[in-house]
């Protein structure tokens, strides 16, 4: 099925990156790859997934072993670790991992990241673990963010052909898990803020307004919140919670007010309930006239806590 | 108290504007506004607090009538529209107000501000609903917003006194309520933003990592909430939810796994929890192999769905 013969073992490699996974996101990866001119060697569980990527230019192989030994580098996108490492177990992979790279770009926490990473540090292979900050659309897009983490040596060596996916590429950590830790929590975020806005359009919707001054609104709110962050890290990094902008309390008091309201036009305000929880942590904790960044100190695990700070 | 007598009824107006309410909104509001070199008279609640806008130049009222009477337009700014309406019900409120605007720019829904607004209209008077997109710090910066609506004509004829707060105001509806129904829809989503990057900074102390490679990701992810964002609106506009990007049930399952991770570290991550119940109502309505941006449609009021969206 392959259109050359892929060398096997410690031969030079026939080729110069592996896609494992032909998903939404994996055959973006490879599409964007063979358009920069790389040779690239496909293989999904699925094979008819394959055939856009063959008629694209990207050799397929029968069987990971094949695709994997193909290659200096490898990337997974695939669901998740549990996918992959079923991949991962197949005949002759644990062989066919010996001096290569595994870019693992599946879904997963830093514990399975780093559970997978000893798996292949046995087997005399490398692991950098991945997180795609953007949808498919972006792969390969000038501003796309891939987040790395892992030995940065590996990442240096590789640098070049993982750049083509994502130009801002950033190297996060040394420990396999820090990309996926780094890519929960800024997710976590872009999510949140999604939600925020799916409630508030059942609102406009449900109070029979246009949702164009929303839309007008989205920038201007979004770059509120950058400065709104930074400031929350500037509090954080300076041990600095006074309450002279607003409160904890206030924040509780008017958008519990805020979510009664969306309430009675028949719209359950998910997102701000969940705020105004976090909001009472804070509370409880003694902090109801500091600072809103105080919920973050707030919400850590006890022990976590700077000891500065006296709670 | 005044450094001069305010005029009172329908004579010419002593003052530009009047701010009633100076906490530290209501106090930035004047002392911009006095920066500016507008001829202010305030009145607040605790006398004390209008003692530092005294000295920097504005007029202090002994009664909110006689600051009322004194300007054209009366700006308040108290903590939400009860306490907006207890002032309007003191002794000679509900004549001083005959002629003039309130711009009402405290917290309430948009049915406190129609009630509100009738009241006013009884006693021939102007009603502007506001909403202030910031925190105290943003008044009077070049690009800060606030959202005003109610009578164009009434909005137009104030707008150069109320743009030195807020260069870039907007006008969104002609409804007294329509600011602040606006208001609370596009706050949602930063605060929604602002939970979720306190849970992601919960979920970065407890691994022990550095926070900077979070706040490296806030302006870049923050772009990315913006394009995600108005993908949402061109989908709701076109009824396009084809799920080519990540579907609704794909979100689902990768979230949950997150969440899982999360709490695995002793962070309750319920930001996450509830985007993921949100999804959950998506799927009910049998839209889990749709793009996520179908959330939205399926979260208003059943009476309010898009008739040709077949649900």
């Amino acid at each position: 099925m392959t259109k050359e013969q892929p060398s096997m073992g410690n031969t030079t490699p026939s080729h110069d990156v592996t896609v494992i996974g032909l998903g939404a996101m994996g055959g973006e990866l490879a599409r964007v790859l063979v358009a920069a001119g790389k040779k690239v060697i496909v293989w999904n569980r699925s094979p008819d997934k394959a055939e856009s990527l063959a008629k694209a230019g990207a050799d397929v192989a029968l069987t990971p072993a094949e695709a994997i030994a193909a290659s200096p580098i490898t990337l997974f996108c695939v669901w998740d670790y549990s996918a992959a490492n079923e991949i991962l177990a197949q005949d002759g992979v644990g062989e066919a991992v010996a001096g290569k790279v595994i870019a693992q770009l599946s879904n997963g926490s830093a514990e399975e990241a780093t559970h997978q990473a000893n798996w292949l540090e046995q087997r005399d292979a490398e692991f950098l673990g991945g997180g795609i900050m953007g949808y498919p659309r972006a792969v390969g897009a000038p501003d796309t963010i891939i987040l790395y983490s892992g030995d940065p040596d590996v990442f240096k060596a590789h640098a070049a052909v993982l750049r083509i996916l994502a130009p801002a590429q950033q190297h996060v950590g040394n420990l396999s898990g820090d990309a996926a830790t780094v890519y929960t929590a800024v997710w976590g975020f872009y999510f949140a803020a999604m939600g925020g806005l799916f409630d508030g359009l059942a609102l406009i919707a449900a109070c029979g307004l246009s949702r164009e001054s929303v839309k007008a609104m989205v920038a201007p709110m979004a770059g509120k919140f950058v400065e709104g962050a930074l400031d929350v890290f500037a509090r954080l990094d300076s041990d600095n919670f006074t309450g002279d902008q607003a409160t904890v309390a206030g924040h509780i008091e008017g958008i519990e007010a805020t979510c009664a309201g969306i309430r009675k036009k028949g719209v359950e305000p998910r997102m701000l309930d969940a705020f105004v929880a976090q909001l009472r942590v804070a509370t409880v904790a003694g902090r109801g006239d500091e600072d809103v960044a105080a919920v973050a100190e707030s919400l850590m695990p006890a022990s976590m806590l700077p000891s500065h700070s006296g709670y």
